[in-house]
């Protein structure tokens, strides 16, 4: 049996291993949320904002003679331990809590005041020399100080993401470029339609996901506003009247982001409307990658009874009972993480929605859903790229064959014959199997010029009009 | 200019159209809700379930001597009137309105009213011969005339949906019995897989359909279930004692739907699971419909570049500037119809949680999303099975090139000779271009009879397992 | 019976109303599409960006060479006419539309050649004149047209959104300074917290509509984007080499709207991005409101057994059965439209998402969705604003009741007492009934002037931080 | 360094832990799908009905004399080990993968292989004893046998989740028992009503409960129907004859569960709609549970400037900054609960309309989603119970208050007095601050019985109707 030691708070006295750093508090919200068995350690950077805020209050409080130096001193090295990856076993609470991240809150406040006293050699416990309230907490309130250590941690995990979707935009502009000769059939409502390269096809892909990249960029920046300083609804209750803008100023030091106070603190407090924008977009975004994922597997499809015009790399065997089956994995796992991703999006909606007066209550639970769709992004993407887009090759005969057998060139003879007569040719062609050069052949009022410009499928691709005029 | 008439309220006077049977309630709600333009008579059923509720509750009131006999035979022979489809221009009311419905409810109150006093041949507003609350809404409010009313309605509404999903299984029947003897290859994440038949295919459309016209039915019959007699929380304030089975028997007797009291009218008074079920059920049927016109598009994709195994019917030309271009149109209408209904569901859905303590006040914009949904739904599946499964047909000679193309058959050889051979084999006819056939002539250590057993290929389409014993 | 003329297109001939402007293509669309009975002239902005697109291809087209003046002049004359509000009974497809926008395009091609043909004194369906697809449609695909007209209906709608917001922002900014004085209670989790005024918490809903105006302003930009001259995937097919800057020029100036080309027009005509993004900003405004509507009706709740902090405006009598009930309709129907648009925010997604290769098909009810969300938003923003807000007045006495029998000044003594002692004295407070005043007033350690400096409440509502040092 | 062997598939040589139990297919899948870090021994309900589908393919196998019956006796005592709960480690792979499950099911049969090898005293990998396709999965394919397991863990992990709800209602229904005495106001629209006792309302949160595990039991029977036997896409290529009714009859006498063979085994092999109504089931639960959390929060609200009508237990001190703030967490946390719920319902959604052809190559992503919501769920509801509806006590003073100076009676004035004069009198009510009580005094024209009618608040909660007559 593990040991255990007692400790008592305004609700009681709570058994607490002997060992553990975290307090009361914390074993009280670990015994009142076994929801999901996730800890918030899940998400070290989560855990490593919180110590990023905790230190900038510590240097604030002490720079304006609020708290002990020393103190401040002692909270700011166990801070260090923190942000250095350390302890992360010290916070186990669930990533679904009641309380608006009060429990995480003070699951710091009494890790530090914990590790502190150790340091001093004191036994847990003896808060008076290092008190998780009246000094850790010291000017602050649950309702700054975690939604700051949230924007904290999406500023600082989302760079992996952007990093992840231009690398896989690069890795698409590879391929449009390896592929700028390969002429093909474009597709519009999954019928043929006009002639384009397979190089254009990539290409649109690695545009789409740079705009992406930029986006998310603008609308990161939402986080870089903070409502630190306000405490418990943004009135700044219980700080000196120069704090917030001191522990800014530490903050943006500690983190070197260009953080910024929110104009209006009261609103800052409940609001939540950069998730909902932040999570939009990340939304936006898996719904690109899932089409380009569909895209992909569209294009692979077969090898005999599909469109053939690509294939993706070879990355297990595809079935435990068709023999010589390969499937299409990595664009479908990507396609489970963008619905996740949408679903996900939803959540972050719904509790956005459910803020209440000076407060929205269910910030945890939009914590979670966003950390968990970058990390899951970001692993899909890079998946994506690595196993799939970089060993794409193309199939150029197939893909010669899909246009050649096509209607697709009739649409270039319309500025020159008009779209009826165009269209006649069109289901003449599907009529009679020849090609569309066999019946253009067959029409004796047609000027040779005018065929020899729909034969030059190389001139389709880019704005030309066909003309009969010499 | 409109000549007006002024009507006095609890709030104050209001100018009202002085030949609307409308009064002052119902123009106060027009000038309160300018939102969507949509008037409630959109949906006539609705108006037509409300005068059912109102013609049941006069008559219960009636029996039980509540209710002067006179002004009972007046009010139900206005309702006939409405139910008969009279009247549909009085109620202008925008589907989205604050308060739980009770601009509804007193707008048909209203219009009872003062229809009934022009009967009478009294001035509208002479309220003291019939008046809208004390009469026409006797032993009611709007908390139980509303719910069960939108209950009527999806009830009677919904009958026409289910005749049009089972007439769409019927059509995919039908063409599942002509396409019986089309071979081709079944598909599994868009790879070649193993032999099919085009009638499985389309069969399992109709199995589909049918599946979910049986669980609409079931789950259609929780609207049963009504809180008439509640009033205004479920506990039944204002009725006699004996009043709400009496109005659930007139209510029954007049509808003929076999409607049954709710075990308890405090819960039955805000709870919306029912339509949350319903409507999630609506986005089941959606998203298979979503899926089978996922499947139509692909299988008639091309006509040169794609799978080409089913032409859909030409209903118009498919481009502005693609000559003879033909598109799914159908089947992209009925993507967007899903894409819309669970849309709807999720608003439904929102609608649904956002209820409190005694009420769930959000029911107007349930009742427009669960109404709608029903109706582009029937819609759409008409529009599918008379614009487009009624005359897909089969190319039997593009069926049939894909499968002998492909390695489908190299499964049924696994049981004779395993899984790794089977795929040493596969990966040959892929590499050479051969078919599976000419492939399976060269081992000359497979026994003729197992050969002959996988070159049968309508013999693969159901259970068979290939066996090297004679 | 109506009078019928036939005209015959690819397809085979058909009727349509003698007297009507459209021609083959779009009575073949209504016939095809009778789904939502919503045609898409509900949505005039949409018709107008249409005539301006084709006024600046004309336009284009002639600069170019490309199009007899003559007939330039005539489709531009037509265009004006449209944009000016006429022929809007000539659009009656419905907005749910297979196609991808095709029938809609060739509606205004129809239209404008066949009232064109009327002003050259011909018959309806005389095209060797005016054509359809040959003149009106010249260099043009609906593929490039439609998500353009689709991006000027947009950004010409939002307008009104903004500016509805604005005056949202500043009815509540002008209640904040009316309310400035009002001492309340700030609540957190619905649970009692520290002091605040009523004019913050109105300041709060002032900021964060502005916020949103600003947000919105900067997503809307996205629309400048557009792939006119791109055609039928994006490759400029059949239009002249210096078409596609000559289109975006004309139809800057036109419209006046600072119009840019995509940069990359294959990834631009499928690409639906900025459409999720701007839904999505519309979801977080919706998200926002419903939020703000709920606390209205939480503080105005009551009047005996709610909160009653605030007046809404009394509109209409709330209740069928209970007389003298007011209920917050307005707030409750701005909730209602919330739902709606996250809905909405959902099937603009999936729409999205079913892109498929170089089109996406879907746009019609991301088209229908979008513009219907502005328009509910705009209407149920003016009238929050006009039917509510406006007319909210405070109850000063029951906001200081409330916040006197709280304990929120217990929070302001942590600083000089510690958190301990503060919840020791907070337990009092409810235990007993007194007030936090009279249990100060027993502890004979305190300091007078610390008491003093939490019984000034004013000074409570920012930062402040009391001490027991002189 | 970990000591690695090597083994060849038809891809080529893979290097495996030499310990590992799992083969080259398993290792290839846990390097292709580095998503989200969950594995899918996240639930063992899962491996344990793979476990039992392996278990009953084998026995049907060695019945129909397809399998070497010592081969199906080692297969099936893996199997139980694996049932036991043994070797959950060496199911590593993550939950989200793409292949449709193959990647999971070739975990069970490599597993199942190299642990039988081990039996038999032989090195991992020597297949020729014991083969994972051959022997393993024979008469299988991943289609049929994923399906199937899923189906089962289904089963069997919703049976806590009713159990939960079921005494989640018993807990309603105690307090509702021990609350029956308890007058109060009822609300709509957070506005004051007509009487209740506080009984009713907790007595409709059991009734609204006990309909969900009604409805929860019928929708989880969906899953009874299952597609063993079907193999790849469901026409049963590779079985014998007889295998489907024997391997079903062997899964239900190892289960015990009364599992049926779905009607059409190619529609069974792709329909996902079960999951779809499932998982919407799981929202409308969710969805009310949230609704009776915001009830909860509601009712208890205050203590001072809220309703304050109920008490949550104490479980943690509510705030880092005020001191002696309690909140009430729990509900809290089944909100959040029920906001992931809906948005997983999403996800669930998304997959289901994304299966193509033969088959839902998304169920990977379905089965995560719905295991999660019933996991999450069920710790939610357990936890509501335990943690808050068990301690919940009533303030039957602030109850009665809140009625008694409401205008709640006014309503059972109408029947007799009319709607008009009883609004006069609750305007009075509210204007003057006195109570109803005290209005009808002072109406010297009303019949003191009528007066003694509605003094009697008992009498207002269930069917009355107040009159003059005597």
């Amino acid at each position: 049996m593990q040991p255990m030691r007692v400790e008592v708070d305004s609700i009681g006295s709570v058994a607490i291993p002997a060992e553990a750093y975290y307090g009361p508090q914390t074993a009280r919200g670990i015994d009142n949320f076994p929801i999901s068995g996730i800890p918030i350690s899940h998400f070290p950077i989560l855990i490593k904002s919180l110590a990023y805020v905790k230190m900038a209050a510590a240097r604030a409080n002490v720079r304006l003679g609020d708290l002990d130096p020393g103190k401040g001193e002692l909270i700011c090295c166990v801070c260090e331990e923190i942000i250095a990856g350390q302890h992360l076993g010290a916070f186990p609470l669930d990533v679904f809590q009641g309380g608006a991240g009060t429990s995480t809150n003070m699951n710091i406040n009494e890790v530090i005041a914990n590790r502190g006293l150790e340091i001093l050699g004191l036994p847990r416990g003896s808060y008076d020399a290092l008190h998780p309230n009246n000094d850790v907490n010291l000017s602050q309130s649950t309702n700054d100080v975690y939604p700051t250590a949230i924007r904290l941690a999406i500023l600082l995990s989302q760079e992996k993401l952007r990093e992840a979707l231009d690398l896989l935009a690069c890795a698409f502009a590879v391929k449009a470029d390896s592929f700028s000769d390969v002429m093909k059939l474009g597709r519009t409502q999954l019928q043929d339609a006009v002639p384009m390269t397979l190089g254009q096809e990539f290409g649109a892909f690695a545009t789409t996901m740079r705009e992406d990249v930029a986006r998310l960029n603008e609308i990161t920046s939402l986080f870089r506003e903070i409502n630190l300083g306000g405490t418990a609804i943004g009135t700044g209750i219980n700080t000196s009247s120069d704090y917030q803008a001191a522990v800014v100023d530490e903050l943006r030091s500690i983190t070197g982001l260009p953080l910024v106070s929110a104009g209006n603190l009261i609103e800052a407090c409940w609001d939540t409307g950069a998730f909902v924008l932040f999570s939009g977009m990340l939304k936006r975004t898996a719904t690109k990658l899932s089409k380009i994922c569909n895209d992909l597997r569209l294009l692979s499809s077969g090898p005999r009874g599909g469109f053939n015009e690509i294939n993706l790399p070879a990355l297990q065997p595809g079935s435990s009972i068709m023999p010589g089956k390969i499937n299409p994995v990595v664009p479908e796992v990507v396609n489970q993480v963008a619905f996740q991703i949408i679903g996900y999006d939803l959540t972050v909606t719904l509790a956005s929605e459910a803020g209440q007066l000076q407060l929205n209550v269910m910030e945890p639970v939009i914590v979670y859903n966003v950390l968990h769709s970058i990390e899951l992004l970001t692993n899909a993407v890079d998946t994506l790229r690595t196993k799939c887009v970089s060993g794409i090759t193309a199939n150029p005969e197939y893909c010669r064959k899909h246009l050649e057998a096509s209607t697709a060139v009739a649409t270039a003879l319309t500025p020159a014959i008009g779209y009826e007569r165009a269209a006649d040719l069109a289901k003449e062609v599907l009529a009679t199997g020849k090609t569309i050069g066999e019946i253009l052949a067959l029409q004796a009022d047609l000027p040779e010029a005018l065929i020899a410009q729909t034969a030059d499928l190389q001139a389709l691709v880019r704005p030309a009009r066909a003309t009969t005029a010499p």
